[in-house]
């Protein structure tokens, strides 16, 4: 199933259940109105929304009306726990990180955005940077997991849009917000497009209207969602609600006549400029700038979009 | 007025409303069932709270009970965001740390202990160390609010124990659980004892029935709440609910015949460790082992413990 949560003023929202074509919606009023309440009692609550939503399907509720993804909140608003992960070697070594090993950090969770929110930022001369990253939200992870029963945990996978201030110092203030689509779907609607952890779709990533990013998100993860989750949870359970993040998704480059060829594109500015630092000497692509927009979406098969479309603009704060 | 969270079977418990002097509590249903919602809303719901504590106080409400610290959980079971910062710079100073630079990291916050909750361990040779923290809870914090503007936003205030694993590389796997004083305060019910975001009492420290640590919490403060949360909203809001803990409590040592002194115990192991190791090279002091107990405190003026204690046991994890 698919499920959103619409803006209604309040910090949580609304939970609705999306249909598959993503074209009508209906509120899940009556079995959960917040999304973390259905993630505390899944076994009991998910059934229910399931059942909602083949109904939804198949086109007969009587209140489901026109979904509109402008009003989405985050899927789940504000979450008491993100971890982000280096999924990807490729951007590790790209931005020259800290190389093949997994890196796992917590992040900030108290102010998710929704799809079409804009990215507040004091300045654009902060490095302001997109990143288009696979997430998902989990159930309770008990402590010593291994990574094949963390990702037992997973009930939800989104899109996300991490923003991060490039010239600033790593650390709490370089990370400045982060994004989800619009809705958040269950593993079965993914069918084999997700595999072991690993969401074999392509990314698709728009900037100021131009193609930039076209990543296959599953060819080159490193490590897959699961392995994130036994990593933190190697020395303390992880509660139902828990946000984990891939980190940018990337490819790996090849080589063409002793040349690094860059097949897919970038799902951040960072690995683009690295890119051409490795090729030209120096960066010449700039970070975003005020009223810069950026889009994310992965598609299905069939060419639906699976989890609807991201699509945020960098404005000043206060403005 | 003091607040608290009793246990009651969910994953955020119930709102509790406790005397001056910690012997009686009263449910606050029909007010607020949790601390979030009061957080959320807080102008309006907290008079409401305070009417009742005053009630309490004066011995009136007729369904009143004795408090009972062993049947909390911590005040915010679970919160959307955790800052912790370094601003005691003697402890950092003394465990070789960033030096002086403030460092605030985010923690996780999915599942914070109540005050006589065991802390669970899956081995107790992974460096099991206690740490006595002074720590809040926070309103919303604007982006680019000043270390005094900040302040303004701090709700309540708590004494807090951070469990770390010093033998594991610090990060997401070396942080392995906070617990809380079984009461959160308001900042009146401080008095002069805060200052500037600077709690002036002593936090004592008990470890094994002996009494280790007696550090004044706001003598050497190096760097105080506010600007921890100032740091941390330089590029982004914070929102209300956001807990943000000091580091461990620490006095700058002194010197005595070339030799340094350190005046009033520790509040950490790691400390104890390192001051052996300066004066003796090397450390006696092993740190935690299961079935070992620790229990901090702080005192008012009246000599009444102005939070409840913290005590806790460590216990191997799924005994």
């Amino acid at each position: 199933m698919k499920l959103a949560t619409y803006k209604d003023g309040t910090r949580d929202g609304q939970l609705v259940v999306v249909s598959r074509d993503l074209s009508t919606a209906h509120y899940a009023t009556g079995i959960a109105s917040r999304l973390q309440q259905a993630l505390d009692d899944w076994g009991f609550i998910a059934p229910q929304l399931q059942d909602l939503y083949e109904t939804l399907n198949q086109g007969k509720p009587r209140h489901a009306f026109a979904f509109d993804p402008a009003l989405c909140m985050a899927p789940l608003p504000r979450a008491y726990q993100r971890l982000t992960g280096s999924s990807y070697a490729s951007h590790a070594a790209l931005l020259g990180e800290e190389g093949t090993r997994l890196a796992v950090h917590q992040a900030a969770s108290d102010a998710m955005l929704g799809a079409h929110d804009p990215v507040l930022c004091a300045n654009d001369n902060l490095g302001v940077d997109f990143s288009a990253e696979i997430a998902a939200i989990t159930g309770d992870v008990p402590m010593g997991a291994s990574a094949d029963e963390a990702l037992e945990s997973i009930r939800l996978v989104m899109l996300s849009n991490a923003i991060s201030l490039r010239n600033v110092t790593p650390g709490v203030q370089s990370q400045a917000a982060a994004a989800f689509s619009p809705v958040a779907v269950t593993l079965d609607e993914l069918g084999d497009a997700w595999d072991n952890g690993c969401l074999h779709l392509t990314v698709q990533v728009t900037w100021n209207t131009r193609k930039v990013g076209l990543c296959d998100a599953g060819a080159d993860m490193t490590y897959h969602l699961g392995q994130i989750l036994a990593y933190a949870s190697k020395t303390r359970g992880l509660r139902a609600g828990t946000l984990v993040s891939s980190g940018t998704v990337s490819n790996a480059g090849f080589e063409i006549d002793g040349q690094t060829q860059w097949p897919k594109g970038y799902s951040c500015i960072a690995e683009k400029r690295a890119m051409e630092t490795l090729l030209d000497g120096a960066a010449t692509t700039d970070f975003m700038k005020f009223g810069d927009n950026v889009q994310m979406e992965a598609k299905g098969k069939d060419g639906q979009s699976v989890f609807g479309a991201i699509d945020q603009a960098l404005v000043p704060a206060g403005a």
